[in-house]
C-alpha cells in the first residue's frame, strides 16, 4: 500500500472542524448543539444575492475569466472606494474564497523554506496554507492581557532572518476580534519598508468594527504600495460563506501577473457565486446597520456572560465576531471534546474551538477557547448557560487559572 | 520592491489561456473568433441543474461539510454505480472542480522532489499543479502516429526511480481524445502493483466515448484498490464548467483522511454548485444521447476537414471532445498568435491551443495544435474554413512536415 506524503501528515487538522465527528455523534444521540466553534453566521444572506441566483439567466454555466468576471471586478472597485481604497479593476483578482487568495498569495511570493511572521493567536488555517506551500510560520505572541494588541516591533525585528519574506495580519482579527490602530499599522509599514517584505493583510471583517473604532486598510499605507497584498472574501460581509468568493488585491503588477498563472491552472472561480457577489454590492446600507447592531448586542452579551463566570476572563473585542476567553480548565482540546461527548445541560451543549489550534506552539492557548458569536441572542443565552454549567462540573480544573504564566 | 517566488516564475502560463490577451485585442478590433482553444462546450447545461439554482431555498448560504454535502455524496454513489463503480459515500470527497481534486491528490501523496510519470501530451495544467506542489513530472512520449496509444510499459520501467511515487493518466484523454483499452489499463495495473505506486486517473470525460468503444475505470482494477485515486468533475459531463464542482475518489482510507485535512483548510466546496450538481444526477438519459450524437457529428466533421487540408494529419479520437492535429507550420505558438493578430478571413478567425503546452519538453508538439470541437457544426465549418485559408497564407511553413522526426 502506498503511503501518504510527509506534507499530508504534517498538515494540521482544522481546530475548528476536527471535533465535527464528536458533534455528529452527539447529534445522533439527540443532543442539541450550539455551534460557537465556527464563523458561520445565522444572519440571512441579502436578498439581492439570492435574487441574482434565482434569476440566473445563462443557458451554459461557463468558466469565467481566470481572474474573475470583468464586470464584477469593475464593480468591486466601487465597493472598495467606499472605504477610500482606490483601485483599478486589474488590481483585483477573484478567488475561490479568501482561502484561495491566501494560498495563491503565499505561492506567488514565497518558496519552500521561506519564513512568514504572524502575530499569534492567528486564524488556524494560516498553518494549513503554510504547510501546503512548505513555508515556515514564525509566530510573535500577543497576549490576552493586552486584548491581543500588536506586540512591540522589537519582537518582530528579533525574528527577521534572510529567509523572512512576509508579514501577515488579520484586521479586524479572527480569532481575537482585535482591530489594529492606525499607529500600529504605520509601525508595521516602517518595518515592511525597512526589510522590503511582503505585507499580507486579511481584511474580510472590515464591515464589523464597533464602538466607533475605525478600520484602516493596509492598502492606504503610503510608501509600500508594491509590498501590500490584501486578502478578502464576501463570506462574512454578506453571510455567504458557501458562495466561496474571495479576492486577492495588490498594486504590484509582477505579483498580479504571477498570481494569474496560479489562477489559470485552476481555470476560474465559481460562476454562480460571482454572479451573486456582483449583485451583493447593491445591498442597501440598512442591511449592514442592522447586522452590525445585532453583532454588538451579541458581543456585549457574550463578553459580559463570560466575565461573570467564575475564573473566566474575556477581553472585549472591537471587531469581527469572535472573542477569545480564558477558562479555568486544564486543556482546551479535552474540554471542548468533553462538552460534546460527556456533558449535557437540558439535553443541550455548546461547541467551541480550542484556542490551541490558533497558536503555533503546542503549549500556548491550552486554557483558552475561541467563541464565534454567530447565533441569535436566545441561542447565545442557552449556549452561555451550558458553558457556565459545564465549567461547574468539568472535572479537570486548571490550578494556574488567572495566574499569569 | 519585494520579488515574487521562484515557484511563481516557474509556474507555466496556461497554453489554453495565455493567448487570451491577443484574443481580447482581436475582438476589440471587431474580429469574430471561433474558440476551439478551450474545452468550454456550447451545449446547454441541463435544465435540472438550472432549475435547482432557480429554486435555491436556503436563507443563509452556508459552508458545507469540507468533504461536500452528504446527500450529494450519497447520490453520487448511485451515479457511479451506473458505470459499475461501487462506492461508499465516504470514498468520495467533493472538490472545487477537478482542478482542486488533482491539487489535493498530489499534495496528499507526494512531497517536494517526488516524481510522477505521465504519458505526454497531457492536460497542460498537470504541469501547473506539479509546479505548485514542487513535484517533478517525468513524461513518457506517446505519438500522433499511433493515435496517442499507451507507450510500451518498458518505457515506464526505464524511468522509475526511488523518487517515483505516482503514475497519472487521463481517460478518455484531454488533449488527445485517446481512450485506454482494458488491456492497457491492466498493464498499468501490473506496473503500479509491482512498484506500489499511486495511480491517479482523471476520468472527467467518461460520458464521451464513441463508436461503441467502452470506458474502463481504474476503480475497477483488481488488486490495487489502495493505490487508485480517481479525479472527477461535472464540468464536461453537464456542460457546467463554471459550477466548479469535482471529486476525489479513493478506497484508500489513509489518503481520504489526509485529503480531508487539505479540504478543511479551504473550508468547503461551493454550495450553489453542489446544489446544482446534486440535482444534475437526475438528468434524463436522453440528454446524454443527444449530446453524444452531437459530439460524434462534430468530431467526424472536424477530423475529416483537417485531414483534407494540405499537409495536415489528425488521428480520429475515440473519446472526449478534443483532437490533436499536426499542421505544416514552423511553430505552433507563433501560428496560434498569428491567427489572432495578423490573420482574418471574412473578418473571422479561429483560436487554437498550441500543443507545445501539453508536452513537457519544449521541442515537442511544435507543429501540433489541440482542437476542442465544442462549437456547433455551423461554427465549426466556419472555423475549419478559417484554418484552411490560414494555412494557405501562413508565411512560415515547416519543411519537416509529415516527415517523422
Amino acid at each position: 500500500m502506498p503511503i501518504t506524503s510527509i506534507k499530508g501528515n504534517q498538515m494540521p487538522p482544522s481546530p475548528i472542524r476536527k471535533l465535527v465527528p464528536f458533534a455528529e455523534k452527539a447529534k445522533k444521540e439527540g443532543k442539541k448543539i450550539y455551534h460557537l466553534n465556527i464563523g458561520q453566521p445565522d444572519i440571512e444572506t441579502p436578498e439581492t444575492m439570492i435574487n441574482a441566483i434565482h434569476n440566473f439567466s445563462q443557458k451554459v454555466v461557463e468558466y469565467s475569466h481566470s481572474a474573475g468576471i470583468e464586470s464584477y471586478r469593475r464593480k468591486l472597485t466601487k465597493y472598495y472606494s467606499r472605504y477610500n481604497i482606490e483601485l483599478d479593476y486589474t488590481e483585483i483578482m477573484i478567488t475561490t474564497g479568501g482561502s484561495e487568495a491566501i494560498e495563491i498569495a503565499m505561492m506567488s511570493c514565497m518558496d519552500p523554506g521561506d519564513e512568514i511572521l504572524i502575530p499569534e493567536p492567528f486564524y488556524a488555517n494560516y498553518n494549513g496554507f503554510s504547510t501546503q506551500a512548505n513555508v515556515k510560520v514564525v509566530p510573535i505572541r500577543s497576549t490576552i492581557e493586552t486584548g491581543f494588541a500588536l506586540p512591540p516591533i522589537s519582537e518582530f525585528e528579533k525574528l527577521i532572518t534572510p529567509k523572512t519574506k512576509a508579514i501577515m495580519i488579520c484586521n479586524p482579527s479572527n480569532p481575537t476580534g482585535y482591530l489594529y490602530t492606525k499607529d500600529e499599522l504605520e509601525k508595521l509599514r516602517d518595518l515592511v519598508k525597512k526589510h522590503d517584505l511582503w505585507f499580507f493583510s486579511d481584511e474580510v471583517y472590515r464591515e464589523f468594527c464597533y464602538d466607533g473604532n475605525e478600520y484602516h486598510s493596509v492598502m492606504n499605507l503610503k510608501g509600500i504600495e508594491n509590498n501590500v497584498v490584501m486578502l478578502d472574501s464576501i463570506s462574512k460581509r454578506y453571510s455567504a460563506c458557501g458562495a466561496r468568493i474571495g479576492a486577492l488585491v495588490s498594486r504590484n503588477k509582477d505579483l498580479m501577473a504571477t498570481a494569474l498563472k496560479f489562477a489559470q491552472a485552476r481555470l476560474s472561480p465559481p460562476t454562480f457565486g460571482q454572479v451573486a457577489a456582483e449583485a451583493a454590492i447593491d445591498t442597501p446600507d440598512e442591511y449592514f446597520v442592522k447586522v452590525k447592531s445585532e453583532y454588538v448586542k451579541r458581543r456585549d452579551f457574550v463578553v459580559k456572560s463570560l466575565n461573570e463566570m467564575d475564573g473566566v476572563f474575556c477581553p472585549k473585542p472591537s471587531g469581527a465576531f469572535y472573542c477569545i476567553a480564558r477558562l479555568p480548565i486544564d486543556n482546551a482540546d479535552k474540554f471542548c471534546q468533553w462538552l460534546l461527548e460527556d456533558f449535557a445541560y437540558d439535553k443541550e451543549t455548546v461547541m467551541l474551538a480550542p484556542a490551541t489550534g490558533f497558536y503555533s506552539r503546542p503549549d500556548l492557548g491550552t486554557d483558552e477557547v475561541r467563541i464565534a458569536y454567530v447565533l441569535n441572542l436566545n441561542d447565545l443565552a442557552k449556549a452561555m448557560k451550558c458553558l457556565s454549567e459545564a465549567l461547574k462540573v468539568y472535572p479537570w480544573k486548571n490550578a494556574k487559572t488567572c495566574i499569569d504564566e
